[in-house]
């Protein structure tokens, strides 16, 4: 039974507290936020207490937590809670800063701390089902991978200030999903990117529809298409054709019916929030977690996987501003 | 809040368990079970009380019942609780005998009881969004229906010989699902029926491949076709033919992933069990009832519509053993 | 080289004279029309000669003929054309009266003609290759078969008066599908009819939406499902369920693009006409005529199916007006 | 009626002589060929006379030609054509040196010529009927187009050696299709490639996995994925995502069928040969040239789209070279 805190209690944390306590092995004992009553919310839903951050960390009661809080402290609460020997499974990102991404992971592991980092893609079922044939072996050697992810539409300009921007915020789930795709670690990045959507995003130093490039020291290849916007729901795709086969994953909808008359045939539109859309990844992953606690599988992704990512999303970053292929070493020092 | 009392602690009794505490305007009160140790498992699992039978009937905090026990048992439980002032659900069927339904209605009419009838595929999202399309006037006038229904195997025979045969124990979902797609009262039945899957089932008096046409007053039309086989998974589909156009509602498969070589395009097999490939539809269909006995909305499918259903399967019965079209009128008596 | 006479240069005669003249191992000679225009047109066109039905009958150069005139003159024209010692393609049907194409199968028997009727469905490339993968085992025992087949419009009433009703009209394409497609002959028939299209259609004595159940000796089944209208296009589906699987034969449009946004996904109509939509069958069926009088391969669908075809019509007729299965051989005699 | 001279009486020489013969507007008069036999073969399929190519480019009876001939005599038969005043059709490309193509059509222009050239997949009925919805703003504006383009297998690396490498003999079918779908200029330009298929390709100099990014001057994207090998056939797709949503064109099969069974649905493989796939792009760009002869319509993909998307596999070549974006006037000069 792995005992948990909560730090954060607003919309992806409620989404961690129904995993936690869903989940048998697992039991949620206390949970923090810096606005009581979100707190209070959660504690009266599941029968857990309010504690601050720091009694969380002092408890004996206390296994693990997750990290649900604003990004700009994610680093500082991994360190807090890894010094503490408390497992830690991370909200993406672990920082918007490489360097500073470093020097926790540096804390981690002087403190053999376990740090999982929540990449909760690679737990839809469906995607995860593609990688599990291509780990089986059944399309031979992968050698390219396509990844769409358009999202249905822009957040507010003032979130995207603070964001990092679109490869950090956005494109970032996309590199770890070609990783995980790939199979083998991803040498050369060159991206373009444009202002297609809303000049105001542009105003504030982003942009909201990129494509990129990707390759590994063998030549296998990714590319990756991203916009803020789109009519038709939140599309999330990926296909990754081997040397003896292909295969894809298709978009998820609500409700698969169609409707045919003298306009044609039609199904209904995608999903239209991501927390919709992964609502099993999202579960998946804790569960991933505990069990991994429990001695049953690795708590992975890892803090290196969270830093891979935002490494290869400077690169796209760079590449961009100079209009060329970077390889992957020059970010990453 | 709606306090329950859950009457029958197996299979379906779990999925109910869990649907009803999961549902904020619900408490699960307490379990009754002639197993000992299931009732227990359920009590410990969602902290509820074991009582008999007749404890939860007399109980002053009990507002509602899920009967969820053998078949035989349903109609003199239903009586009971109706005659205690309790709210209703029970799984399907009332009974297998068509007069022993009638006088259970009878005893629900005079206490002015509330009985819900757990035809679960009213609920599920496809399904019930097709019906939508139709109640919203998207394909006109309703004219044709089609209902495929196929399990992935058959039950044991031992289960059976005590199911009332395929047209009341399977084909009962899909004339239920023939009444909510058409929209009007069906008049006309008629039957075919045949051993083709495993003579045993045939020896014990049963069919396991049937279709069936059905008509109304007015001359809309429906087919279902059942087969007690399918190697591809829970075949469960329908389509409806209007004045204006068709809506359909496809088969759903765990993952929905496509694996592509030079044999060709593969898709996964189907789901391979009813619950899960119900799952929504289960939680659905008592949060219906949940929020009926809260005022919102109608605790329906009702008794009445089980009448009809299995006169519907009598009718079947009837079709096949005299080789013509058989009235509705001619078995509701 | 086997050399044609045409006779009939209508709507159908111009695809048979196209499939003629497209293939190398044949020649059009001459056709002949009651309307002079017409048959013209086609010799003008394809550089043959306009010649007497009489005088193509008695012609050396003539090897075979495909005959498209009107109906009720197509039992007459084989037995003219099998005496004068011609090989015979015929459009269906062979004649509205089964006893009037029994007497003219007895003489295309006595001369030993050579007979093949136009049951062209079964030459369209998707359901010939359905049927392929039910030869080859690929699902093992054929169990049930499902065939949807629906029109874009009804035809004029003048037409249908004359049509012999739905069921010998339009049905009979299906009947021979099932035969096809269940590779055991028909034993059962029930049926239902309605009118739902067009009020005119019932003052005519006909009905526009039918269903049909078919059943084999050894229980195969089948069911049918028409209607004269369908606001999607040109509604022509199979389905084969058998023991070790399934395969179906999905619905053809002319472009298969796919355009998405905030009302959905949405793909083209179907084809709208017969035509186009069996483009492919209209020359299959020509080309496998003209191999087997080269002696590659067998002419069929023969006289002996359309015979068959014929009689299931003629048994779905007298189910609905009597509200019961009735034997093939009721009607057969 | 527009009189045609054909050379080059090869593979792809047949399929346009199938063409021009099968166009009602058109007549074949000669054909010409090195090889006597393959001249022979085509004139007495089609009752036309074998002559040379300066008796072809001499006569009278001659309007128009198609040239089918190997590519490094196009150019200097583009020349002599137009300047006997012939109406011109040439096989891509025109020449593999970007220079050569300049001159020749500076030869065009100063005389006026009609010159037409055979992308014959703006004529494909799917992308084609896509490009019709974006024309009529279905999607709104362009933003961003991926196209993916896979072979069967790759091609005799003999024929990969002359072939001018991957970028233009391939990707070029492609960038034509970026700029059909983008209806707007491409500026810039970056790829990456690879040697995943076969080491001998490489030995060749060449590649055989390559990805390309495009963009226009007002930042509208695309994205191409080429291999040429794809164990599923041939495959050739087309997306664009616009602001008002989405339009795609899948890929085709010979028969569209789908088999049922425990290991899940399978759709056949797709067409494994371009002349299969693009049947009906050959016709139609064919009658497309006719019509514009005959004052309907342009004669175009013109020269100059030939120009242009061979500049484009320059600037590919460049960057991947270089390892940067290529501007395409750093090509164009």
């Amino acid at each position: 039974m792995v005992r948990f805190g909560l730090l954060g209690a607003g919309r992806i944390g409620k989404v961690h507290a129904k995993a936690v306590t869903g989940d048998a092995d697992a039991k949620l004992v206390a949970v923090a936020d810096a606005m009581a009553p979100a707190a209070k919310a959660i504690a009266d839903q599941y029968g857990c207490e309010v504690r601050s951050i720091d009694a969380i960390c002092a408890a004996a009661d206390i296994d693990a937590v997750v990290i649900c809080t604003p990004t700009d402290t994610h680093a500082d609460l991994i360190e807090q809670f890894v010094k503490a020997g408390k497992a830690v499974f991370c909200e993406k990102p672990i920082d918007l800063s490489l360097a500073r991404v470093k020097t926790c992971l540096e804390v981690v592991r002087k403190h053999k701390g376990t740090l999982m980092v929540g990449f909760n893609r690679r737990f839809d079922p469906h995607f995860k089902a593609a990688q599990a044939e291509i780990a089986k072996g059944t399309i031979g050697d992968v050698e390219m991978v396509t990844i769409t992810s358009r999202d249905p539409g822009a957040p507010p300009v003032e979130y995207i200030k603070r964001s990092g921007g679109i490869f950090r915020d956005m494109t970032i789930h996309d590199f770890d999903m070609a990783r995980f795709l790939l199979g083998e670690e991803i040498t050369e990045v060159s991206a373009m990117a444009a202002v297609l959507v809303d000049p105001a995003i542009g105003k504030a130093g982003d942009f909201d529809s990129v494509q990129v490039m990707l390759k590994t020291a063998s030549g296998k290849q990714a590319m990756i298409s991203n916009s803020r916007r789109a009519t038709y729901g939140y599309d999330q795709r990926i296909e990754v054709h081997g040397s003896k086969g292909s295969v894809a994953a298709e978009n998820q909808r609500p409700v698969s019916i169609e409707v045919a008359n003298a306009n044609g045939y039609t199904r209904p539109p995608l999903h239209d929030f991501f927390m919709t859309r992964y609502t099993e990844a999202y579960a998946a992953e804790i569960a991933t977690f505990i069990a991994a606690l429990g001695g049953k599988g690795k708590a992975a992704p890892t803090g290196e996987d969270g830093l891979i990512a935002l490494a290869l999303a400077d690169a796209a970053v760079k590449s961009v501003a100079e209009g060329r292929v970077v390889k992957l070493t020059e970010v990453m020092g």
